[in-house]
């Protein structure tokens, strides 16, 4: 693969985003000393709890993004998707640290999130059907496939 | 990548897993709704903790899933393996519904998840070894690599 | 794509990692049956909690694990990276043994993952960022951009 043709946008995105659920992982790990939560306990006072739950929902929601993200960068288009993940990413830091506050500050970040995982997913969904199609079935929708 | 180079068969499977999964994280939500469990408690009556743990289950197996996969796709052949990946999402959803109705519920799809996953590996280890041997050691062992 | 272009390493590294991950989830299912924790249940002895405690520590890390080897070992170096990963599994199996034994334990484990995981995500970034000055701001530095 030349430098052209790599998919450095999503590379660089995935990276970030990480990097960005390692740094969610360290906090979780600060929120323990700071309430004296010994490994392996999970409970504590409710502030701890938020914060350990936060970070376990982005662990959950993780592979999800990552293959909305690569599929649609793929499958439709490199820079919109990458741009996806960056608001992807924003709307991660605003749940954990809504969270960390307070269960209803992980509204806003929630709804953000799910709405860029269901943009990527349509748009994913729009790439691959037409290449299907094509390579498989032999019909030929769309200009890009003509 | 021109369109008869992609994974597509590969890309649509890893879209329609995630989706269900993300599905199964839904269906968490409504049961904290139905049984009145607060984020972030994790604890409840036995039908939550089952729901909730049915769908942590599938997230633990998730990025394993998406490996093997893969590798068996890319390196053995594609059309078996998408065929294993929609097997794989089938035994997802007896397991979650399964489980969320009794502990004993879950294992019908435990089991057959755990042989797509190991069909997965091997079929991957299959493909990947010979071209390794081929690759790294000059070594040509079946048909397809002479 | 021909064999030679096939990051085969990576995807031996990949395989190798997720079957170890699934065999710390086997090795919670032995620890269940020893203590005689049924499922949903994850609190018990701390021996249990410990064992439960190190396969989703696993679990948290590992989709982090993934986009750094790949990223590192496409725009930077593959054999190094799978080098890398080499070490982490190595890392991730301290880290279990260790953390079922005691909950110090886990450390050694645990600081060495983080070297590794440091090291492959500055590998990558130092991939990636020339690639991207190069490919979008037509800016070439290093000499293997020239």
């Amino acid at each position: 693969m030349t430098t052209t043709e790599q998919p450095i946008l999503l590379a660089a995105v995935s990276l970030f985003s990480a990097l960005h659920l390692g740094f969610q992982a360290r906090r979780v790990g600060w929120s323990r000393m700071k309430y004296k939560i010994m490994p392996p306990a999970v409970n504590g006072p409710p502030e701890f709890e938020r914060t350990f739950r936060a970070h376990q929902n982005g662990v959950e929601f993780y592979p999800v993004f990552l293959v909305v993200l690569w599929t649609s960068g793929l499958f439709c288009n490199e820079a919109l998707a990458a741009l996806g993940g960056l608001v992807y990413v924003v709307a991660r830091e605003m749940y954990f640290t809504g969270y960390a506050n307070s269960a209803e500050g992980r509204l806003p970040g929630f709804y953000l999130m799910i709405c860029v995982l269901l943009a990527l997913a349509v748009t994913a969904a729009v790439g691959i059907i037409p290449s299907f199609l094509d390579k498989y079935l032999s019909i030929k929708i769309l200009s890009r496939s003509i």
